[in-house]
């Protein structure tokens, strides 16, 4: 079955208990369980860390494997400092969305720029944990 | 009925002839039509203008009725220029999803700076039309 | 009869509406009524337009009228963007001084550049609405 | 008959009157007098305004026009501000020649950079009114 | 009685000596006796020092005590660079009304930045010494 | 037993080694031997990694449980690049202290900046390995 | 008896009164009668101005005198504005510690840059008036 | 006669060689000759080094000589490096006008800034070859 | 024997699949084959990694032992954002080379700043997998 | 007799003992007393402070007394912060000399700009305190 | 034969007397003789010029000669100065490599940044002059 | 004799002709006979050029040679652009003294830095052709 995975980065393991003042209660557990059965006829896959490695070592495993669809990708605070997940996610060959909860651009300066927009497909941001759905709204448009 | 507000902002218009090979050749005569007939129990309203002080005055004219329960605005080049356009949509009341067709950060420098993210509720950026489609989702799902 | 214009840029249709914790609550047409009733040997003229253009061309109407005495202008967000507007001001023979009801310096650093101020006579700030009577005493004292 | 447009933006309607010093006292009305003087194999058109939205209209109105062949385009301020009018000038297909009538790299360093010269095909600037007679000639030979 | 104190800061005491083609040759004795004389239901108290440290310690002096209303402030150059100026502003309860000569905005660019307009008030620049009053006039009507 | 933990950043592994005419010859057994000694109604417990992902997984498994009263974070090189790790303290709910056993204020430009400082308590660099003590004292005192 | 100065610059004077949201209400006669008794072996003098002169004057005269051991200097606002202060510092031969009540890298940018940290021998910032004892604690075990 | 220096920079020598997709493939001898037919009653000299010095040395040998009444100068790369040909310029009496071949301000952001414009009467860029008739042309217009 | 470490940072495990347009399609595997042929009286180790901490670990681990007398280090997107991998070439006595396949200052500008060079002994950037070989060569002739 | 003030800014009153690996063992005392022993027709004043307000006050002082002929200024760290003291020389009419003993364009970034040079006649660098007589000379040669 | 050009720039002819302590005691003609012994199949021919046309014309010279292979270049200060000669390698058909002596990222910030390596094919840098045979080595190797 | 080279840079020829409201109206031939007069026992020797390797050619030429004990070197616009000159002042042994004749600081922003500032022992600047005289005095003072 045709799979879309959800790749969260670092921190996004305490969704739903960190700064809830931003980011509301609802856990990763409860969104991926949202997808699911939203989106029957897709495979809905969850993988999260906090080591920049692994989510490298993550895309590249499915990056090139047909079966993936897309990647609705939160890179968390990586976004802004990561240029080897940039390189990782150019490398591949499936099509990644870049995701965030909350407006980023809203935020600080740092979070302003963003080092894998420029070889992502696209980005949603600000909607809430809703921003994991449209991403999937939009992968399975492709 | 409820109404969301699509909003275009300068060289829109030509959307469909214009830079095809950045922008693709449809229309926004076929998006309107696209999106009235996927979202039946919603009004559709669209508007386009080449005029900051047009923008404005139509944000200002929709932003205060409780009728419109978004607006889903591509403000094209203003977005990066236009701080009394950002000072608008801070006044209103309906909440603005900032739009783009093109994934903007992956151009050049200038259009990586948005005056009006800060204001906005959410971006989503660079899935062709198929942008303004998701944002109303995200709008329905306010 | 000796006549000031009061000139107001974008989103200043709204005071009195718009964000009321930064701006409160009167209207510009208090402050206008005001106005005549404290000046009564001058005739105090109204104008505001969110289009750039629109200001523009009513700098040119009055700024070579011996009638005018001065402009009390605010020009909202244009004040920080609008090189336009500053070159019409330095065409123009009546003197203009640069109004704003909060103190612009205390927000956002984009509010701290005035594209304006240069070649404005003076700058009045923060003080609320009473900026524009204080631009009006200012004016008639030249 | 194979047309030019003579394009000018925000107070170049001042021309002969505003800052002699700098602009000479020549106005347009003589310019464009002379201009169809010397080209009579030609016709030139004139427009001018002080408004960003009603240049690009104009951009947009002729510029997939084929009796147009080129557009002689002083955006006087908006050079410096406007990124919308540079999409315009990207996304039409009659050629456009920047045209200033000072030495805008001899002024203030806001006037150094210019953001519709990186879709121009050229620049003509700092011989006075005749910088437009250099421009039509440059057209013309295309 | 209430009591508005104009408080100066360095190389203003040499005010109608010094670059009389920018400041004029009125001196501050002249001021103050103006004001003193216009405004006759209130005292003017007037301190000049070309210390940094004299004008903290005035601004403590002062600052708590409710009998002052208002402090009309020049700060001279220290405007641009006395941050401890500006931390003894916001320690103070009286408000502090910024005052210039000139019009600070059309001098050099290290004049633009004021490190103490964010603390004070409001902002009165470029009337000569009517600035002074203007100054007066906003705080009696605080 | 109410705990605090030292944690150690990249390298650090390496103290009393690398560069001992910076550093000195401690080694950090040295260091938490001292700890242990001075403090005994306090359990020190020590964790160092090279591996931003694990730094971040120690925070989150000590940060949310009320038997740690604190962390002395030495962050190395991380404290400069790191905003994940900042994420990391600003989600949890231990208070961390910024420690550097150089003063990293008088080293390259680079080390002037630090990403976590804004979400720690507070910071102590520059007294060699002393440094670890007094945020032990500072941590003890909150 | 070997002797610390607690050296206090601008505004410090207010400590306990002003924006106690920010510092406390903690005055600075409570801290040095806290730390006189705590150390019971070593002198601890105290000196605050608001006048960067004067602070320099201090410095000069205990800088070279060999019954002191060390200076706990809070420079307040001249942290980051005095370079005069930073050179009496470099040129005097007992140790310094630059010491903040509050985290000044969790404030204003402005307040992120130290002209004295270069020259000090260390940092503590953030621990509120505790600052001061661990400064002092440092400086005891030189 | 009255005789037009054309001068050429470094690497204009390679002209119709070098990168001929950007530059084209005519040779400055063409453009010479082309030049020298259409002008007649004028002089038309050319001279071309690499040399900075020898640009320098030539301005001076003809910038005092009445015989020249301009200089259309293409100075390759030292247009954006060379502040002593901008001096040479500056100190001659022959009037510049500066010249591209490409549009300059279309090409890598070191090419955007031109040291010697600010001393130039006019600048011609982005016409091709045509740009030095179009330079003749102007320097007959003066 | 005496060793060379080949050490590779993230994404190079794809070399030879991932955009070899710019990189060719040689893996890696070929690279230390041929290696290993050229250079026979000496050890070719090769270690690759996504992660961060595990470059560090290994550093640490050969940069001590005297039979290593180099590492040829390509440290891919880290090159330009881990100060901590600078630190610990900086730390261990190994010789390390910079290596490059690609000459990264030809691409993207965060691509020209990188934090190891100065820590590193040389620089061998843009002969592609032959960058290797040099870098070999290199370190033999130490 | 005429009177050329030597006037010296922070920390010189440690000149001989401060740092004299940089500033060299001789004395204020020293150099002033060789000053008088050279230059026998004229006065030589002396006049030193920590104080920027001190300093200021001086040049009041002196700087419309026509028995001065020249201030050999030597304003210390002063040079690169205080734009008050600027401010006051600009608004003296006896000219003023630059004067230092290093060469502060071969230190630290912060002391290669100087606020005062706008306004000094000239400057004078790097000489150790033959800085001193030679500016002595360069006011004699007025 | 086949024929290698190594090309120095300003100040290289000082090779073995300037700093010895940065660049060691080796002249190039010990470099060169010891080039044409390794490398015997190859003509290696030698230019040194401080001027900057001189680089360029040699440049010119050979770089359209199929005799030659490639050029070493060590254009020395030139490299982050010269837009010219970036012009003429770019010009040029011979592949250049750049090469430098000494660790270029290692010292002041000025040199850090190449204006020739963007159309350099390579870079070696930091290998003493062992840099100029591995540039030989890579030419060979194309 | 002891000898102290006069050295010259671009456009210096023209001094007494070119701008003479700035350089005055003595040319340079004048300053060299009025030195040769006034100091007797030393050989005055002068060398101008506008080539930039000419001056670094003469730098060496006398650079090494006992005879010259000093350099007097007005460097023209290449103070501000030529680190190659830098690079040949630091490899020589003669001292050399940077001299203006203008106050380079009071001019444009691009004068205020200097290359070889750093590597000069002292800075002259601003006292007209009186520069000169004080540099050869501050040589003979060495």
């Amino acid at each position: 079955m045709k799979t879309i995975l959800i790749l969260n980065g670092p921190n996004l393991n305490l969704l739903g208990t960190r700064e809830p003042e931003i980011y509301g209660s609802t856990t990763m557990e409860d969104v991926i369980a949202d997808l699911r059965e939203r989106f029957d006829g897709i495979e809905i896959e969850y993988f999260q860390s906090n080591h920049e490695g692994d989510l490298i070592d993550k895309i590249h495993e499915v990056g090139f494997d047909r079966q993936y669809i897309g990647i609705a990708f939160n890179a968390g605070a990586y976004t802004h400092t990561s240029l080897a997940i940039a390189d990782a996610i150019s490398a591949v060959k499936v099509p990644v969305v870049e995701v965030h909860i909350s407006n980023v651009h809203a935020r600080e300066a740092i979070r302003h720029t963003s080092l894998i927009s420029p070889v992502c497909c696209g980005v949603i941001a600000g909607f809430g944990v809703d921003s994991y759905r449209l991403a999937v709204e939009a992968i399975m448009n492709f």
